[in-house]
């Protein structure tokens, strides 16, 4: 990135959850993902466990680097083991004390959940009463579900406390967000996304290379298939520019699918809102995740129709009307049953375009002459039906993965975007 | 935890996407869950991004804690922000240098990639050839797909580094465990894991606050619908026995599922197998997210048929033979059409069980009769067809998940394991 200085953060997630596997931290890279994309600097995530010396070491750590803002996730629930507040108060060199606006939040969700559940009112606020008790001089944020949030200020550090609950986190980070926006903290920094489908890191880098880039930030990213080239810079003409040059370049010379920040999903979803076409699927070696994919787009109920999940062969046969000599002389993962399964899900659903997906996901399953990884995904549409064969690196979810992307990517090619 | 020491682990992940939102991590998740089930405590798990400076001081942050064991992620690839080697020379205070079997490791691996991709093998090695330069003393790690690991030792501290692409570390992390296996690193802990449906912390806190505990490691994990209660403890009796009383407490008071490690997949799985019995899904607002759980699972074939992702009308009526009338009367998201839909893939695969699954995930589409989050999900088996209501919290994603484990534990209860 450019001469000029962003805002910095640092990210602070507590939960023992965290640590021992049990559950994927979302909220850590909601925080990084938004914070990066509006030009502030993230320059550590860290992940401590429900132990007070070490949140209280961590938090302090993270506040010896002058962050700009500190966002803290996890541990301002009802339990023993949340420490969030008494930990930022040790911090901060203040007392813990209960907050009038914040009790006021507490009892309000606490009859919500004592008549939702049936439970005594008064039980349940002197369980969850400890959620008012907030850093003296801190100020308590609406809860989204049950705890409040902290907002405190240390130095030149703006602190933000929220919940551990994936959508409570969101909602209440959303807000901070809008009155971070209003105060001007975010500074103006152009993004640019190239997406490819169909080249490596070592056909991109070279590309890279050879263009002027003192003015950008560059990264790379690759997903299941797909690489994604980041270019960050400040909002002046020569970085503009400068990534301009890079961006045609990039497609001069390779695969690019898209340089506007559009995903594969947004592409897909577009053109056939637009033409007024749907698809549909049928999925073996996928169980359902090429459909889940689709229709994980907010909307999708307009050009999706559905489809067939064929898992077993007589599935294959009984709903997408796969012959059985097709099955018997080729094996279910073959060119010709992914086309017609393709074929099959688009007549029984009636859509426009039918995507059908077999391979060997393994771990068991692989033969010599069809080894784990192998698949087959076919795109049948008004101008008849394409299949490619793949040969998957990884294990078994890394091969549906690969699977999936592959296959909305045939679908984009035979949509022509 | 009891008072016996037990080994411990620090985690360091480098790389910029896993700090600016694009890559979710999953690598921290696996070596925590693996480290913590295996006794280990997981001090800390720290992420930074491809930046000198910072990387090195947060190894060096980490290796200040003398854990047993430090475990490094990512940068070991072949771009100039892969610095892992180069920092863990530094950090380690030796020299870099080209390891003999790390490039004839590296130049096997040039050739497949030269081959596979039509490419120079001169130009590909040389591109690749910096991932044979290890910190002076260290030794390769065999890759599992390009770039080798790197294992050394500082102190008490066993370092191991991995590259961050997920199948590689995982496939490269079971050899270390196998390594560290053999030498006895492991302790002999107990983990406990009770699982319950349908019962909240609050309601699961007082249970615990009743028991002794002073032998165990308590955790709760709250998760879709589910909550998992994690004891943990030395292999000797008195601790064994705190964890039964506790384990039997939880059991007579509350709806718990599973007390011996099993997970809801794994039930239904051991039972529908023990049957020679079959499942098929028929799915609204999860869009295929049920069909892709239940054929996660490794050898599903067994028992899985698949069925339909019955996204729009048209093929809720087509394929699943629910009556146009019924969705007219009663909306697509109702208990009728919930148990139509479950009824008719049951039929229509030829599956022993059938799962209903319609509801509003949002963010559009609610109403104040039928809100966002409304979900009923209907199981069909040979004894009748049952239906649930629910109301789940939260956005689009946090709807389907839940859909999904209501769904999951619907079938197991009719099944009745």
């Amino acid at each position: 990135m450019g001469p000029r200085a962003r805002p910095s953060a640092a990210i602070v997630l507590s939960g023992d959850e965290l640590l021992d596997g049990r559950t994927r931290d979302s909220n850590g890279r909601l925080l990084a993902g938004v914070l990066s994309g509006r030009g502030v600097r993230v320059a550590s995530l860290a992940i401590v466990g429900d132990d007070r010396a070490r949140l209280a070491a961590t938090l302090r750590c993270a506040l010896a680097g002058e962050p700009d803002l500190l966002l803290v996730g996890g541990g301002l629930g009802t339990t023993h083991d949340d420490l969030t507040a008494e930990c930022l108060a040790d911090v901060l060199g203040v007392p813990l004390r209960e907050h009038d606006g914040a009790l006021e939040m507490v009892a309000e969700r606490a009859r919500d959940v004592a008549e939702r559940r049936g439970l005594d009112f008064t039980d349940v606020l002197e369980r969850t009463r400890r959620q008012a008790r907030l850093p003296a001089g801190a100020r308590p944020l609406p809860p989204a579900g049950v705890a409040p949030g902290i907002a405190a200020v240390v130095g030149a550090t703006r602190i933000f406390a929220f919940p551990g609950v994936p959508w409570e986190l969101r909602r209440m980070w959303s807000e901070v967000e809008a009155e971070l926006e209003r105060e001007g903290f975010f500074p103006s920094v152009v993004t640019r996304l190239v997406r490819l489908f169909g080249a490596g890191e070592l056909q991109i880098s070279p590309v890279l290379e050879d263009c002027a880039r003192d003015l950008l930030w560059v990264g790379i990213n690759i997903g299941a298939g797909e690489v994604t080239v980041i270019l960050r810079h400040d909002a002046d003409e020569a970085a503009r520019a400068q990534a301009a040059a890079v961006v045609a370049a990039l497609e001069a010379e390779l695969p690019v699918f898209s340089s506007d920040g559009r995903t594969v999903d947004d592409l897909l979803g577009e053109a056939l809102r637009t033409r007024a076409e749907t698809v549909a699927v049928a999925e073996s070696c996928t169980g359902g995740l090429l459909g889940a994919r689709l229709t994980a787009r907010p909307g999708s109920s307009d050009y999706v129709r559905g489809g067939v999940i064929a898992y077993a062969n007589q599935v294959k046969e009984g709903l997408l009307g796969v012959p059985r000599e097709l099955l018997e002389r080729h094996g279910a993962v073959s060119e010709e049953v992914a086309a017609a399964m393709a074929e099959g899900t688009r007549h029984v659903t009636g859509a426009t375009w039918g995507i059908g997906v077999t391979g060997v996901a393994g771990p068991s399953g692989g033969s010599p002459d069809k080894p784990v990884g192998l698949v087959y995904v076919g795109c049948a549409g008004p101008g008849g039906v394409h299949v490619v064969g793949n040969r998957f690196p990884g294990d078994r979810d890394n091969v549906r993965d690969w699977s999936v992307v592959r296959a909305l990517h045939l679908l984009r090619e035979q949509l022509g975007v």
